[in-house]
């Protein structure tokens, strides 16, 4: 593989060689790259979304096993996330890396290449951004910009007693995919440690990952869901409240129960678990409905809806009802298969702890 | 001093804590922290600025030096410029800030302290963000949404032949600045080594910066030139190329010519430098002409007028005509003191190399 050094290019010569032919897709975006600021314009008829996340190596991912392309791919999808977590649609985003000495000229041109697909995807224009250095790790910083017709945006705070709580996809995937990649490296770590010679290194077996694509997909390659988004407008559906699951099922509907000043109901046999999930939490003989709950992640949609629509969401494919929102005092709970209620408690992915 | 362990609040408890009385200032500004994105509003006869800037400790900021709060207060200004640069006016921004465990909550509200100061100074709401852990090093990432009058954008592609090319403040200080708390970094520490009891450590004597201050105050605290911008609008003069100085005049110069497809003459004669900026290059032994084109993070406005608006420009405080726009075949040029000619070189701060 080919290895450019960076100070080869500098600064604005990197920017350049790596936003040279971006085409700028929406009518709203007036002036990309190569200035102070991007220009946008929007009509009076429009609400503009920002959404910003900062991603740091070892922190929020691995570049053991995840690839400059995915993480660009990634970077990108988790903020376009926020903006249909609205009910808007992404526009815009820019870019902000700090790199090491460690990566080169063509690890970038690689990571762009995953932001670019993920734009090209959901018509993003990528409109600016800084490139800088870091004495230590990767550090990715993306704003994401988009927009919402006046008045029609989704938050979190408006779900109402009796409406339906859905969730689009299946959950936990993303989180079984990252237990099967941290246990893949632990053995080959181990290995590693025991291989005594040069050709023993090179006996070392790839993991097997067959029958689990699907989890690797899900961790490494998350779709964010604007066909939910264009699905619901088409229906005539207006969710009372929606949120993008990052943090967990959990902890994202005790966000919207809060903010919205309700509870809630939920039923762990309509949480939606793809098989691979299930099949892999059996293996590792963790908890399916934990890894539901607090896997985070997902990238789903969660969303109410009132009882009325209950029949046009019927006709929905791959939205599921799991659950009701109920008066505060109900607290927000979880009922079994066996018909036990438990609280719902957020034990998403918390940094900072 | 008080230490506050951030685990005691977590992620979700730290941002609350530290945007909770925030109050919304703009009109623009439907709704700002505590959503999946925050929510703007724009009319129709104005553009939306959008600038975005990753700042890592180490590289960019030296904690041993610079205290939080000055540091949440130059990470806002340095984008607040960037909009200014477009002759427009910031409105939001967003934070995201990673940290790493020796950070308490204390660190954190000196951080926001400085950023709201500068946020009030400019009317800014800060509207969303991110906190998260870092694995190493403080890393902070704003980005800063403005808006323009439509078609009112200045970009750095607009400088014609015969333009004047103007500059805000004076230059180089900053520069010194950090020379100056660098230099009494490798004193310290120099004591520190010899220092053989607690008794000598103690001792070590503080460092002197009097009559150095303002060195001090443009490196620690610069300022983003509003009332530049308001000053030019009131005199009905547009420009027809503008940056903030970040990386260095020279530089910049570089970026407006090349972009406009112009060349240019400058005078080091007529070059604004403050006396404490003349006095500390002396007593450094540095060539100050050299600082003030290459040093950097002046965070001034450098913009081209035409030529008709040589008089209005002459009213105006604060702002000096230092050369000319010429043919690009012309190249760009300084012309010494004593009448030499030599080429302008992007020698300026570049973290790439």
């Amino acid at each position: 593989m080919q290895r450019t050094e960076i100070a080869t290019l500098g600064e604005f010569g990197l920017i350049k060689h790596l936003t040279d032919n971006i085409e700028l897709k929406n009518e709203e975006t007036k002036y990309g790259v190569g200035d102070d600021c991007a220009v946008l314009s929007y009509s009076d008829d429009k609400e503009v979304l920002v959404t910003t996340d900062l991603l740091m190596e070892g922190v929020h991912f691995d570049l053991t096993y995840i690839t400059m392309k995915h993480l660009g791919y990634k970077s990108a999808m988790v903020n376009l996330s926020d903006i249909y977590a609205m009910g808007g649609m992404p526009k815009q985003i820019t870019v902000s890396i700090a790199l090491g000495k460690r990566f080169c000229i063509e690890d970038m041109e690689d990571f762009y290449e995953g932001l670019r697909l993920a734009c090209n995807e959901h018509n993003v224009d990528i409109v600016g951004g800084d490139t800088t250095s870091s004495r230590t790790g990767l550090a990715i910083s993306i704003t994401a910009i988009g927009e919402v017709e006046k008045g029609k945006a989704i938050y979190r705070n408006g779900a109402k007693e009796t409406d339906i709580i859905c969730v689009s996809g299946d959950l936990g995937a993303a989180y079984m995919g990252f237990q099967l990649l941290e246990r893949e490296k632990q053995v080959y770590y181990k290995q590693l440690e025991t291989a005594k010679t040069d050709a023993e290194r090179m006996a070392i077996s790839q993991p097997d990952f067959s029958g689990k694509e699907y989890l690797l997909e899900r961790q490494m390659k998350p779709e964010a869901r604007r066909d939910i988004i264009l699905k619901l407008r088409e229906l005539g559906i207006r969710p009372t409240s929606m949120m993008d699951i990052s943090d967990g099922l959990s902890s994202e509907l005790i966000h919207i129960c809060n903010q919205s000043n309700v509870g809630c109901r939920i039923y762990e046999e309509r949480i939606p678990i793809d098989y691979q999930t299930a099949v892999m939490a059996e293996e590792m003989d963790m908890n399916l409905t934990t890894a539901a709950l607090n896997g985070g992640e997902d990238y789903e949609l969660l969303f109410t809806i009132p009882i009325a629509d209950h029949d046009k969401i019927e006709q929905m494919e791959g939205v599921k009802e799991i659950g009701y929102i109920t008066k505060k005092e109900l607290g927000q709970a979880l009922i079994t298969r066996d018909g036990n209620e438990f609280e719902l408690k957020a034990q998403g992915w918390n940094p900072l702890k």
